[in-house]
């Protein structure tokens, strides 16, 4: 293994403590909970809205942390989901008046953490809601879930309730918002890599020099299928071909497409993929209003890409569209 | 090879096809060209900044055409000098009145294709100058270079002039501050694994399994010495033992600091090489003020890291901090 760590038990902590001396201005450290929050949290004029999951899909969630998006995040280890009373605590430290809502990838391990931290918050009295997300088309159940995962379109779940949240509305608002949001939301991706966690120190699956896995999880769980690599052209149909037909999405709409990579894929073939997508979307008479290309949920450095389309409506646009401020940024 | 291209021939345009598409209405594509350019380039009222270098390096530069930073980017294949006439051709079209400015990383090839591009514009009858980037301290001449290399820290020079720009600074000034900037940028980088180049199919050079190149370029080309793997904590002494008396960078200081992802390194591990630089300049009574972390600067899927120093004054904190719109975010 070759991966800029000190002790791989320290990678998160450390990754951590990174975070944190890179944003003194907007961002706090809390080093017992794996918690990265804002400054101004908990803010009694909004909802403060938190997310766990497992380390190792970085940016989410510990650097999209900030003003128009999550108040705080609370991650386990690598591919682990949070420990219960990181978020019971967290969820006590940021709760504001408005309330807690809490955004779970739909995994096993995270809504285990997650329903017994809500509960028990609610018998100290905090008013919290949980909100799941299930964007990823590849496989009805996986190695870590019952039910379809959440994926890389939790971004925009996180995007709509951010914006919403600064702007005032109530838990039963950002309820109605992020379950919109994610019933129009479909993901899939594929690996041409696997991933290698840092105290595993080798690959966390097995892969052919010209095998690639079509469907994969962000865990490095299986997909669809095991298949040959093929040219850029194919492989966007094979997940459009997946996606497209779920929701369905049609002629005359119009859609957020996101080319999100998986950790170790330049963004000059992102940017490959996103072109080949956009074409393909518009020979189907399918519009595309915002455009997403980089990393936003991410499998440690495997190589591959996941492409997500939302379907926008005027509500949804405008949440997309407001201002954010958090650590990811080249500026 | 395992990567998302079609044929590697067409990797540059199908990128550049894509960024056009992401980015409809800020950005237009000069196919003949490789020219990503803005759509409101040439503007009268500011010079116009162009920069060319090889393909492979992305962000730079194509996806740092905006405002506030760029107005066009003309590259050359994939790790080659963009031919003359694209910068010429690409110097006349986005040509303004307050004439042009032409930032170059300091490599061989790319400095003639720049030279005799001035050469023919200023002939043509446009206001034309050259400003060369060398901030890499890892060693004095490469496989591509006489003299210091240009790498990451260009991002610098290019957000400064580019602030100075959109404020009407003129050709003069902007060759002021340019200098400046890279007068005191200082940056040398670490490679974990070789890049795949998409028309060669296979690793650019050979690492072994435990072996890392130390002040690795940019293209791959060697460094200051192969040596084996180690912690994290060592790369950075390392880099930073190269970094800081070079300027020298001393107590009292106010510096930016960059921890910039050579492609394949996931930005967790950036964030634990952020943490540890900015303990250690601490260390030495040096304070961040400004802080970067993620992808400027790449080397196709080459795995690795480099840091850069940049000393800061009330002048350049200013230009930094200017706002600047690009096709590289994730919002």
């Amino acid at each position: 293994m070759k991966k800029f760590v000190n002790d791989p038990q320290q990678f998160v902590p450390e990754m951590l403590h990174g975070i944190a001396l890179a944003n003194p201005d907007t961002l706090r450290y809390v080093p017992e909970y794996n918690l990265i929050h804002r400054v101004d949290a908990p803010n009694d004029d909004k909802v403060t809205i938190i997310q766990g999951s497992g380390s190792g899909h970085e940016p989410a969630h510990v650097m999209t942390v900030g003003k128009g998006m999550l108040d705080g995040a609370c991650p386990g280890d690598v591919f682990a989901a949070p420990p219960m009373d990181y978020v019971y605590e967290t969820t006590k430290l940021l709760a504001s008046k408005k309330g807690v809502l809490l955004l779970v990838n739909n995994y096993t391990g995270d809504r285990m953490a997650f329903d017994m931290a809500q509960e028990m918050s609610e018998a100290d009295g905090v008013k919290v809601r949980t909100l799941f997300i299930d964007d990823d088309v590849s496989v009805k159940d996986s190695t870590y879930t019952v039910g379809r995962r959440g994926v890389a379109g939790n971004f925009f779940v996180m995007k709509a309730v951010g914006a919403a949240a600064e702007d005032g509305a109530d838990l039963d608002e950002l309820i109605r918002i992020g379950e919109k949001v994610n019933s129009v939301t479909r993901t899939m991706g594929i690996a041409l890599t696997a991933c290698t966690p840092p105290s595993k120190g080798s690959p966390l699956f097995e892969l052919g020099d010209d095998e690639i896995e079509i469907g994969v999880g962000i865990h490095g769980e299986p997909g669809r299928r095991r298949g040959k690599m093929a040219p850029a052209n194919e492989l966007v149909d094979e997940m459009l071909d997946a996606i497209v037909p779920d929701l369905p999405f049609e002629s005359g709409d119009r859609v957020a497409l996101m080319v999100n990579g998986l950790g170790g894929t330049p963004i000059s073939e992102l940017y490959i993929l996103f072109g080949i997508a956009a074409d393909r979307l518009g020979a189907k008479g399918i519009t595309i209003g915002r455009s997403y290309v980089g990393e936003y949920c991410t499998s440690l450095d495997m190589a591959g890409a996941s492409i997500t389309l939302v379907k926008l409506d005027d509500e949804i646009e405008r949440l997309l569209e407001a201002p954010a401020e958090v650590a990811v940024r080249i500026f």
